[in-house]
């Protein structure tokens, strides 16, 4: 069928690659006429600006949208006198679900009807596909079925979960209708959450093995260090590159993001490349609010959430004031850096 | 090549009808009389005494212990007189690292090799194969690489990681030789650890999408309780079962756990045949304070940790405690269950 | 001065007291006529209806709100026809500081105003008088001094913080104008969420206290329990009640929290009379948001509030899903409560 | 009494000087001269050696050791040859009381008696008295009850616990003998893994505050930010000094840390002179690893003390892998500092 797809940056050329492989019209734009020009060369139908991108597209419209979640509201407005009643528009992006809850709302008072689909899969999902979470009303979500199968992975060489035999539906292929507006980018929001907290787990867990060599440093002792007891427990120099190797395969701890720590690894067992700065993008944040209001713990996810924040500064003025209480307490002064 | 098991309990006879169905030789014993005898019937050759185990084995004798982590050192001592330079000992339980030392030098000083193994792969290794973490002397190691090589998974269908293809060593074919003794142990230990947090990661994210229909409950207004602030948030009813499985393709989350998620809501969406009381074996305690030993800040870890041991009710005193001071402060009374 | 109370609860009722010792005028209000008459014995106006109550007072008028905060809105609205320009709304409970923002923006727009104050001192701010942090208009603050001067606990006899005396301002007194319209609920949002973080330290070090003798209980060894290592190192029968006690006097963990933590413990060292069910009252979850936005790691915080969740009960599903998980992977069962 | 000191650094000092000022006799020894002159100007007797400090002191010698945790064993190695049977040695640092269990056996094999006590009061201890936590044999303890009487604060103007009139015992006195051997450092150090939480709630309660004016900042909207959602929430410039100073009247979080950080804020609101590496001395990890041990879950404690490794930079590796991570899923780059 038809998609329109709004937004061309590394997520939206590719999706858009992937349904032009799989047999799908697609009309594009993007600010950047290069963006859209890369892909007309692709096959895939150009606009040079919102109206005509409208114009071009057959009605009922179908539109997806791939920008950044602080862009959608501007991109709707902007878009929004040329749609008509009918019109389907899918923000495919980051977006808040609190945020889809809203904008179905005020389009469902025009007629124009509002999808929202949390997307995963980053840079591999031209090859991988797409898994896709999507809220929605339930005829509007199998209408656009066809764009769905397209950009999922479908059921591919995984192996079976017992019972899916007798199950129906469509997550054993890649894509799921989770419930009303905003279902799709709760979906997508705990799936993220999970995702910082698994990231986590690792990052702590190879820290603790690369640290297993600390028993060949010297100790000095002084009232403010702690001596390492028993230094002749972490003799170890640990090949973490092998280690996460070897965990792909018959380990309980196979994954996907193991898959890319020791890729990561394999190139550069140190690191080196990077500072350690990690972002955080929305979902891990939103996740612990929502934990928050339905009163679930959620220990697990709020520390990866804060080892973040604290991986960009952001606990340097707490840590100050610990350094302040306890030179108060105690005349404590800070150690230089490096002791 | 030949080699004595110890302990045929879920893990060790799997192992053994593994290496039979890889050719070799296994002479197995447990306290269990019946336990030896179905393991005959499928080609082992069962010894009624340790002391006939030990006769029964070609020297220099290799003898791999699957025995509970505190029955090993009983076990070793009982072998003990059996036993000759030369001899092999192998321990694939989960010891901790730190026995794994000084058993090593205890049995060095008679001339017997100790080997330790992490071993993961659970009831499943038999059909995937047993991921090994290996840590002992590099000769001795190799002398085993036959047997590590048949109860590994091997290479199988999964993507090579970029660069292995110039890389040497055994990690690919899910064997490992990690370092001198312990090593095996200390990162089976972490691998645990790490099992743990990536568990609890799923479980809280999960929890979430579970908890995201408390809007449709009712609130009551008291000055000991907060009133949901919007309870039109949170109104999705939300098919777990569906969503493991959706993100079993294509997701970043796709993981081994994952699968396993999947399969226990298949079969159950509410879980009701669980309690949660959730038990841990000590690599995961092991973990954490080997993180702070390191000075390596390991919070998803240890939370991961804590919640197991509040599911089982040990955060009850220190519950009370809370309550007892809410009750000093505001004459806060607690609400009684369920509300 | 003259000051309306609405809300003659625990708090309302007592500050009322304080204020007619300190020689204000108080015209109260509550839904209750007990709890007016209550107080009409003890020297203050009573009024039988909102309308009698805002009759009664002097223009331009001072009342103060003492309702749970999830009654201050309508409190407000019915109120509102009989309040004029110049008119001063104080909402001394537990507002969510955001509310106090658009409350104050509404009230503004008919020239009345809005102050915010945060008010901690519980059943014992009677006796002790209550630290007051406060939001809203200077001039407005600074006109309901002589109240919050008679509210607040003074200077007392509490050893003066070096440097203060330099220093101008009332902070020194109790009470504190901390900012614009919701500044005093934000400083008590984060006064309880800290709070909350002092005394899960206390519970959670009393706990370990608590569990210091399990040397003395014997264990078991099987594949699902980690035996205890050393139990010679716990075998002490410790009493909480005698070390809270010590503690207050010349420790580094003197504190008011403390003393509450002593005086339950000496009533009843095992605390039979709490089941450990923790409520939480909103700011605590509320300061975990603001630190979420602001992307200041809050761990601490986060976890003494995921501590209440879990006390309530609220990790059960998250328990389960662990239970769940280790089954299908190793075929765990869980073991029977009480082992 | 008479007691010798053993180590003149900060605290040994001020314990020699408060116990002069109580009348008892002191023999003091330091590896410094400088430092036992300085004490025998205020009336100690001071010692050249251990061997002419031994020989200073009557029999049944009470010495009391206050030298690093780390050179505790090395002091004593070096003192035995000079004791004798019925002697006591007490040691008043920061040791792990594993190993006062260890040498109280030791040195009960000798005929030397073995006291541990944990001692609260930093730099302030000389004016307020120390908070003394002590194990060892009850009659030994008995017989030091003049010494530590004289070091503990005494009852003072602290308000008596309810119930505490009918109770005996020296709690009230500052001073406790706890239990057996170890019981003393035992309390100590679940009281300073305490104070590490308390410490941390405060510090990070008050950069949520320090943070409230973030919305006066300009946002940046990109795929790789969240843009705060709210701006007109996060408008306070809020003045920590009198924030911390106003919660020392009346409030739920008044405490002796509290106090501290009132008066370093007072001198220097942004904390100018702290980097915010921040140390931690061994009991916080030992606290950590003893819930552990009993399975108590503590993630305030822990999470503390994550928060002292982080500010030392000990996360650097494992953010550097959830850097690396997200670059091979996603391509993200690390945005700059200060981004």
């Amino acid at each position: 069928m038809q998609l329109g797809m709004i937004g061309l940056g590394r997520m939206g050329a590719n999706m858009v690659r992937r349904l032009l492989a799989g047999g799908h019209q697609c009309v594009v734009y993007d600010r950047s006429p290069d963006a859209v020009q890369a892909l007309v060369k692709e096959g895939a139908v150009g606009a040079a600006s919102l109206n005509e991108f409208a114009r071009s597209l057959t009605k009922p419209r179908a539109i997806w949208l791939m920008v950044p979640a602080g862009a959608v509201d501007d991109t709707i407005a902007e878009l929004l006198p040329d749609l008509e009643p009918g019109d389907i528009l899918i923000d495919g992006g980051n977006s808040y679900y609190i945020d889809d809850i809203r904008r179905a709302s005020m389009l469902a008072a025009r007629g124009i009807h509002y999808v929202d689909v949390g997307t995963s899969g980053g840079v591999w999902g031209l090859e991988r596909g797409y898994c896709l979470m999507i809220g929605g009303e339930s005829d509007v979500v199998t209408h656009l079925d066809p764009i769905f199968a397209t950009l999922a992975p479908g059921r591919g060489d995984i192996a079976r979960t017992a019972g899916r035999e007798h199950a129906s539906g469509t997550a054993e292929n890649g894509y799921l209708h989770c419930g009303p507006s905003g279902a799709g980018h709760f979906v997508k929001m705990v799936h993220n959450g999970i995702e910082y907290g698994l990231m986590a787990a690792y990052a702590e867990g190879l820290a603790v093995l690369k640290g297993a060599n600390i028993g060949n440093t010297g100790d000095t002792i002084d009232a403010e260090t702690t001596p390492l007891r028993d230094p002749e427990h972490y003799r170890y120099d640990l090949n973490l590159a092998d280690i996460t190797e070897v965990w792909r395969r018959g380990s309980v701890v196979t994954s996907w993001l193991l898959d890319l720590s020791a890729a990561a690894l394999m190139k550069d067992p140190g690191l080196s490349n990077f500072a350690g700065r990690v972002s955080d993008s929305g979902e891990g944040r939103w996740t612990v609010k929502a934990a928050i209001d339905e009163g679930v713990p959620a220990p697990v996810l709020s520390s990866a959430l804060y080892e973040r924040f604290s991986s960009r500064g952001n606990a340097d003025f707490a840590d100050k004031l610990l350094s302040a209480m306890r030179y108060e307490f105690g005349g404590h002064l800070e150690k230089p850096a490096g002791s």
